[in-house]
């Protein structure tokens, strides 16, 4: 069957969305016509908005649409702190535990194959940034992947002679589940870095 | 953590798609915002389109934006087959399997608990577009629920008396997997409904 071609052109336009394939998509578009049209044109304004109006804040480098982020806006917060991440996605995720330091978003990981070397991911930008502030530590908060170690592991040699403390998110089993699912390298590093209970 | 206004706007508006909870929402957001800004544009511009000029085809009542759906408008289609479905969607997972009579859709089912009569689902409609045409069968493709079959049933009991053929589409067990996941009502419809096998 043909979709009359409105139906058909927003059905492709969904598909851009990470994680919708072509049925979601048609089961998208059709729950929308039939079920809430003053959604879905809230939803176009949403976007359309958010695309034009939304750019990186001048200070942390994450979404925003003002020139500094709210994170970097707000007087209360800790100056002496400063944790990296590789995209804005992650300062949410730091936000959730409570950390109330400052950010600074690197754009991905160090991907020499790629050609993403220290200055495509911002790594300059986060020298000058350190420079001229006075934090006390830098927490590298990058991924727990190859990629994100190498990252991390590059920048600590590069802050190593500013006289600040560096360092890494810890590496352990997560919290939940069951010992024996997790995966031996975690499992190790775990072991390796126990810690003494006090009683 | 506080998302700048115009991207909780657009993660809250996000969330109107089925399927879609707080954290996909969330990823949908950041992801078009970092990687695909002219694709959320061109998804703002068919939504507002498809919201604002998609009504329905004046003969079928299924989701168009011409007064004729490209169905009913299809010349070389059969005019003596009409299949009657539930929803737009429908129609295309009927389409799918290669049938290329004309369709009818419903207003979903009949539902007298929530004040659903023939009437609000457009029983009246397909009684008027039958008496129009020179159909020689109705297929009832109604979904195979308790309020589908009642719907087929009572559509059946209307067109009884008009002088044409009416079917209701088969129960039986579905194209692969096993028989022992099959559940017992249907396993009972595919036994009651067997047929011999010609050698």
């Amino acid at each position: 069957m043909s979709f009359s071609p409105l139906i058909r052109q927003l059905i492709d336009a969904l598909r851009i969305l990470p994680g919708v394939g072509q049925k979601s998509a048609q089961r998208m578009a059709l729950q929308m016509l039939e079920r809430d049209r003053s959604g879905g044109l809230r939803l176009a304004q949403a976007l359309s908005r958010a695309m034009e109006g939304v750019g990186y804040c001048r200070q942390c480098r994450t979404l925003s649409e003002d020139e500094i982020c709210p994170q970097c806006a707000d007087p209360r917060r800790d100056d002496s702190l400063l944790c990296v991440v590789q995209s804005p996605m992650d300062v949410f995720a730091v936000e959730q535990t409570g950390f109330r330091g400052r950010y600074f978003v690197l754009k991905g990981h160090l991907s020499p194959l790629d050609g993403l070397g220290p200055e495509a991911i911002g790594i300059p930008e986060l020298l000058e940034r350190v420079a001229n502030a006075t934090f006390a530590e830098v927490i590298l908060a990058t991924n727990p992947t190859v990629e994100g170690e190498a990252t991390a592991h590059y920048i600590a040699q590069m802050l190593a002679p500013k006289g600040l403390a560096v360092s890494r998110i810890a590496h352990g089993v997560p919290l939940g589940g069951e010992l024996d699912l997790v995966d031996g390298g975690t499992l190790a590093h775990a072991l390796a870095g126990r810690k003494p209970i006090s009683v």
